[in-house]
């Protein structure tokens, strides 16, 4: 793998392929060890994201590398770079790898462009989320077994979800059916998946339920009405079917797209998702390092 | 030792066995090379403070170990997440050790409720900085020779410092006496210990007149006010006893709490304060190291 | 060498040593592996600069080196601490190396007398950029095979650029004429070099055409006005000599000093100079180390 920037097109084998090194390493994270020994990672995130940048820090130390975390604040771009010369310079200054965020769709491609270098997509815009989706999966292989046959419904502002974007290529092709259900704006186009119309729907037919974060800047009115209508809550996590799970990629609003209960009930496995994030970075970033000339 | 959340429950003996610690590494930092090799260690400031924070790094990347720094700004509390999800979620990432820093009273032992990981204080509201009061320590064994039988007067705001709640546990039990000084509204409650009623007799009897950091807020004028009554001037410094030395946990407000002669002259402490918090905050997390299961 | 605080005082020889070690270092990267091992190396950047600050920090890294980053936001000047106190304070934490940058002239140098540290000036005010200097010095060799007998000119704000600043020292020295062109107040005093009238002039002549940056706070319409009168466009770029060379310290203000036809053509070495960013700093840091007791 030369890099990671969409997962639209990986085969259900390399899907498989980082799954299994993952849950190898999470087993043993010896096994790894030094894998990206003398490897440079550059973070480049032009949208901030401490959990995701963290994790893929830490990824990149536990496998020995070394990292330098590029951030916009205090930057180039104050005294008015364009985004084009500040990625070149990052990428002169000779890291193998760019872990690449920002708000514009498809900007992880673009950089790997320009560069040639090997790219990893952190998120862009409301397009994709590569190595959430594949954290997810470890996590469902870890808890459930295994995702063939499983019934992953997928809740919230779906279109303008990147990690969405990225579950959708990865779960169906790993033999999931999706659901998808949320407020009429908020789903996407000629998908091809089930919708379900309401929430109580979804939780008597789901083994997966994952839910997208909200964007709480829409107003505490607008979070309740949310809440009561698409929320997660005790009431409808009691209705969920035996071993049915709760999902979510955070950072989490109590309260609107989940209650409390629901998030820290039994069923959740919000901080095994957050635990995997790093043995499955360290699976993608030792693949890419493999793939170095 | 599986944490460092307080000093409160430290005996004398284990407190001894930090220091001596220190002062080994000190001596020599090559003995505990690689303690913390393939350890990784987080730094969680939700009150930030560089010169902690560097301390902390250092110490833990001397011995080998990965660090992964939380900063507040830019993460995800920005985006309406409980400080508590934003602790499970670092922790869930699996750093091994957190060092924790917070306006709150008590934070520190909280998160090591959360998420029964190895923590360090780093200073919790007006409550503890367990590692500054054992620097100090290694810093008068290291100059004076010992604590036992000392008289160490704590000057300033003792009620709201931390670094005094941390002292007023350890530098006792160590062998030592304390006054305590300073304007009636900054004396703490029941606490025991001698107080002086003005500088001039602390300065008389004091082996150490350890200075506290006075909120330069406050203003210009009371600034200067502060100075005249309980400022540490090179009058006052003149009339200290032979061999008494002047501390400061820093960052000193020159011309309030403390005047240029005081700090600069043959007396201060204050970079070798400084300088030993490295050698004390690597005693302090390789004694976690070797606690980790 | 014990410090890199200006380049006034380096000899041909030594210029040339450093110079011969980055380009070994670029030749292989190997070579000088581990000669920061157990070294920390403290970036103190009182002015921002993410590129440069990087650049010196993967330097340091892939020699095997710690590094740790005081970054002026957030830190204890907020808290009213002078600078000296500051500069104290980290360099009392023991990191062997500091890498300083200031907005006031001089203030390495000053650094360096404070702590007896040392210190590499990674730009002081309008004075000095040694590392800058040396790594384009290593690009023109790595280029045009040598600087003997080059005609080199700089153009734009050269009395307020630290970058011309060591430009003047290290380039003379090792063989190169200077032309200096720009308009009539960004021109400095006394220098001995020539001058040129404008841009066509210097086009005619010069091996190295050397665009330093403008302050874009300047405005719209005075940027146009600069590029129309000093500006390197592809008019007066296919004017240029063959084998004649762009440079560029970066950030770039495309449209006012440079086009980007200049900018991204074949002639240009702006990436080359960042990518010899890293070895150059390799070699400073790696004699820096040599050279502690």
């Amino acid at each position: 793998m030369k890099s990671l920037v969409t997962t639209s097109h990986l085969s259900r084998q390399e899907l498989e392929g980082l799954i299994d090194r993952a849950l190898r390493i999470a087993a043993s994270g010896e096994v790894e060890g030094q894998a990206l020994k003398g490897i440079a990672v550059a973070t480049l995130f032009f949208e901030p994201s401490t959990r995701t940048r963290l994790s893929f820090e830490l990824a990149a130390t536990r496998l020995g590398g070394d990292v330098v975390s590029f951030e916009l604040a205090g930057s180039s771009a104050a005294k008015g770079e364009s985004e084009r010369d500040t990625v070149l310079t990052v990428a002169a200054m000779g890291p193998e790898i760019l872990v690449v965020r920002h708000s514009t769709d498809g900007f992880p491609a673009v950089v790997q462009e320009w560069t040639g270098r090997a790219v990893v997509n952190a998120g862009d815009g409301s397009r994709e989320h590569p190595t959430q989706a594949l954290l997810d999966a470890v996590t469902l292989v870890r808890k459930l077994g295994g995702i063939d046959g499983l019934t992953i419904a997928i809740v919230g502002d779906i279109a303008h979800s990147r990690v969405a974007g990225s579950l959708m290529n990865v779960m169906p092709r790993l033999g999931a059916q999706l659901v998808l259900a949320g407020p009429e704006p908020f789903l996407p186009r000629g998908h091809g998946f089930g919708v379900a119309s309401d929430l109580d729907e979804v939780v008597a037919v789901a083994d997966v339920i994952y839910l997208l974060r909200v964007q709480r800047e829409r107003g505490a009115k607008e979070g309740e009405d949310y809440h009561r209508l698409w929320g997660l809550d005790a009431r409808r996590a009691a209705k969920m079917r035996t071993d049915a799970v709760i999902m979510h990629p955070g950072p989490m609003n109590r309260g609107v797209e989940i209650s409390d209960e629901a998030a820290d009930g039994p069923r959740s496995l919000i901080l095994d998702q957050v635990a995997n994030g790093v043995p499955t970075r360290m699976a993608v970033l030792a693949a890419l390092a493999e793939s170095l000339s």
